[in-house]
């Protein structure tokens, strides 16, 4: 394959490359594409804390490479170690040397190491999404008692719930903030993951930060800012994760404030035949245009058809400009999501704003076998009435609330939009016509505006 | 009582009129509001099929008076008779005489009789939404061996799967139409819902009428249009309804061409003090302006809180102009929704448009537990590329992916926007984002516009 000439290469085998190529291929029928990963078996990123209990074995989340071979998508397992963008080259490290017209960088993030002394020990396991490491960290977890996991997000709540349902295993959660979650949900809903927790017997501590990290006698011990001293047989870390940048700042491209490569609105790097997407790509908040440190497969997803479409001509004209912050996360049964901006971010950015709240069963009436509580906060621009963001916590449906909730901060819907909303209701499915959350809230905040 | 005057009047005692006379309480937090109904104990429209077996008991189903209240509104049981809009009274078959500065008719619909020989038997049950009605119509249900429906769409088919569930009843189905659900979903969706019915021992005659009904030797007696005769205990009529108009045409409202009373923008009749909303209510199809022959306690309660907010003053501009037909119904587990046209419905119109689908797994990866298969078709302008319907089948998050469809039709969403839609997925509650079926079937359509 030595010098091979291909008209687009992807660098990176995650949701954001796979998607890159296989949006490139349908736009671009006739061109010779390659994608090159890293790892020989990647896996799904989002459902790696399920591959502990949940599924079945940890081969049921593998990243396939179906959907590439199905596409007439080139598949080298290899790494990139250098792009000369003059003679538009890539050079790899088993010595490849290969020729591309367009160039998506696709390389993903690193796991954070936070700077705890002995954060180094042989115990200590960051997230690493390859199915060989995560098997072993696996077989790790089931022969520990106790594990302790540092950072209270997504990654580290979901870890904990998951773990936590493995017999026999005790589960500590050190978060640093004063709640879990917080930088995606305001307080009342951070508070809610907790109880969660805690009633599947998760010993979390907030408010506190591992200082040390020493290997004791079978254990490691880590040493809080409480004053404490927590034994475990294994730490695992879910801090959160850093742009993969060094490839395209060895190429000399922007990395603009540091949080990400440089893109415009077409995921196009300052070289028109490079792009980049993902975790590694920098993105700009909806609102603000502000530096959003947001790494998810969801909006990789989407940045990845952007720029897939995009190669030669702009063919696909983005209309949403900017990212939100859009997640949903399962707490033991608690379905939780977040959308656009929290009441505590948008205070802090400086946004005059008026917050409407519903509480609903999600189905009708009310006694329907089943039914749950839905609860939706929703943040509108007090001047504009257009919807900024959006809190949900009830049962499974709420996982596509949310989306209902992405999909009016994206189209700048009005609360008298929402207010006077069109929606399908059911008693299997949904709240009562009376009492759809969506239209409660709006009406709630309405009072207000 | 005699002679007392009321600010606001709202006559009926459905979603449409509880509704609003709550929003009116808001708006209007000074006013004497009434709410006279005709039944002592309603019922939630949606959840009559469920009181059968679904539902505890048939008092669950009760629709309370606890919002009205909670909310200070006046209630009277008693039924409207006459409305003099010049001297701006109205009278009760008890005698009553009331002023009102604004009238708000929520009078409903009246189940369709079809002119079938012998439908005034004893034995032939029309769903009348009144609980002392339904708890008899359950002990004769209960009774049956067997039970005919005449009506394949919403009601027929969720009385069917319902009643089907009751051990030992044998239930019939009869639709004049090829197919099931056919005013609402394209023929492949009909048939999901067919096989599902089907499995369940339902006995689905299509493309078949009664054309009589005779009282047989302990049974009823259908000949039908194929010429096959069959024998039920009991005949349960899920035809639909139309509008009730009585009170209005006879003080002299415009009711439009006949689908129900005429309003405007703000269901306001051509008398501005009078107001109505919910199936009584005339209603104009969003893309055509056409009559649409919808009614749903979702559209009544939308029109309700358009009505309710602007009785004084038109304080809550309508943005949705129109209404859009939007359903989700569930059929022994599989839920199926349905928002704008199909494609039958839009060819029929006229439209140019191409169509997009998709089908992907509700969790992710596709091994997690409970996974089941989503499927959406979406349909949008050739030209224009907006989004002007969609159908959804798959588990219960469906019922909430139809709301995102109903709010991208409702703001005109386009093709592209929803091929980069930003959206949250979860291993347990949503497809991987991969293969987000709106975003998937966006695609598909894209290829071909």
């Amino acid at each position: 394959m030595s010098n091979e000439n291909f008209d687009v290469v992807v660098v990176g085998g995650g949701p954001a490359g796979i998607i890159s190529a296989v949006t490139a291929r349908k736009y671009y029928p006739d061109k010779k594409i390659l994608l090159i990963k890293n790892t020989e078996i990647g896996v799904v990123p989002c459902g790696i804390p399920y591959m502990f209990k949940t599924l079945f074995k940890p081969e049921d989340n593998i990243m396939g490479d179906a959907p590439l071979q199905k596409n007439n998508v080139s598949i080298m397992v290899d790494e990139v170690v250098a792009i000369d963008r003059k003679v538009k080259t890539i050079k790899t490290k088993k010595g490849q040397e290969l020729t591309y017209e367009k160039l998506i960088l696709a390389t993903g993030s690193n796991p954070i190491l936070p700077p705890i002394k002995g954060i180094d020990q042989p115990n200590v396991y960051p997230i690493v999404k390859e199915l060989g490491y995560l098997k072993q960290l696996k077989e790790r977890v089931l022969k520990a008692k106790n594990v302790l996991i540092i950072g209270g997000g997504f990654i580290g709540v979901e870890f904990a719930d998951e773990l936590a349902g493995i017999a026999g295993l005790t589960v500590h959660l050190v978060e640093f903030l004063p709640h879990l979650l917080q930088n995606s949900f305001d307080e009342e809903f951070g508070i809610m993951a907790e109880e969660k927790l805690k009633a599947k017997g998760v010993n979390i501590l907030l408010n506190c930060k591992v200082q040390e990290l020493k290997e004791g006698k079978g254990a490691t011990e880590a040493y809080l800012s409480n004053g404490a001293c927590l034994r475990a047989d294994m730490v695992i870390l879910g801090i959160g994760a850093v742009p993969n940048t060094k490839l395209a700042r060895e190429a000399g491209l922007d990395l603009g404030k540091g949080k990400g490569i440089w893109v415009d609105e077409y995921m196009r790097t300052q070289d028109p035949d490079v792009f980049a997407v993902g975790d590694c790509a920098g993105k700009n908040d909806f609102f603000t245009r502000k530096d959003l440190p947001v790494m998810l497969a969801s909006t990789a997803t989407a940045e990845a058809r952007v720029a897939g479409s995009n190669l030669y001509q702009l063919k696909v004209v983005r209309e949403n400009k900017g990212t939100i912050a859009i997640y949903s996360t399962w707490i033991d049964g608690l379905v939780m999501g977040s959308g656009g901006l929290t009441e505590a971010a948008a205070k802090k950015e400086g946004f005059e704003i008026v917050v409407g709240q519903a509480e609903a069963p999600n189905k009708h009436p009310a006694a329907m076998p089943g039914a749950e509580k839905t609860r939706l906060k929703l943040i509108f621009s007090k001047q504009s009435g257009i919807v900024m963001g959006g809190q949900v916590a009830g049962g499974m449906s709420a996982g596509e609330i949310i989306n209902i909730v992405g999909m009016a901060i994206q189209k700048r819907v009005s609360c008298t939009e929402l207010e006077t909303l069109q929606m399908a209701t059911h008693p299997h499915l949904t709240a009562a016509p009376t009492m759809y959350p969506l239209v409660l809230a709006a009406q709630d905040a309405a009072g207000k505006i």
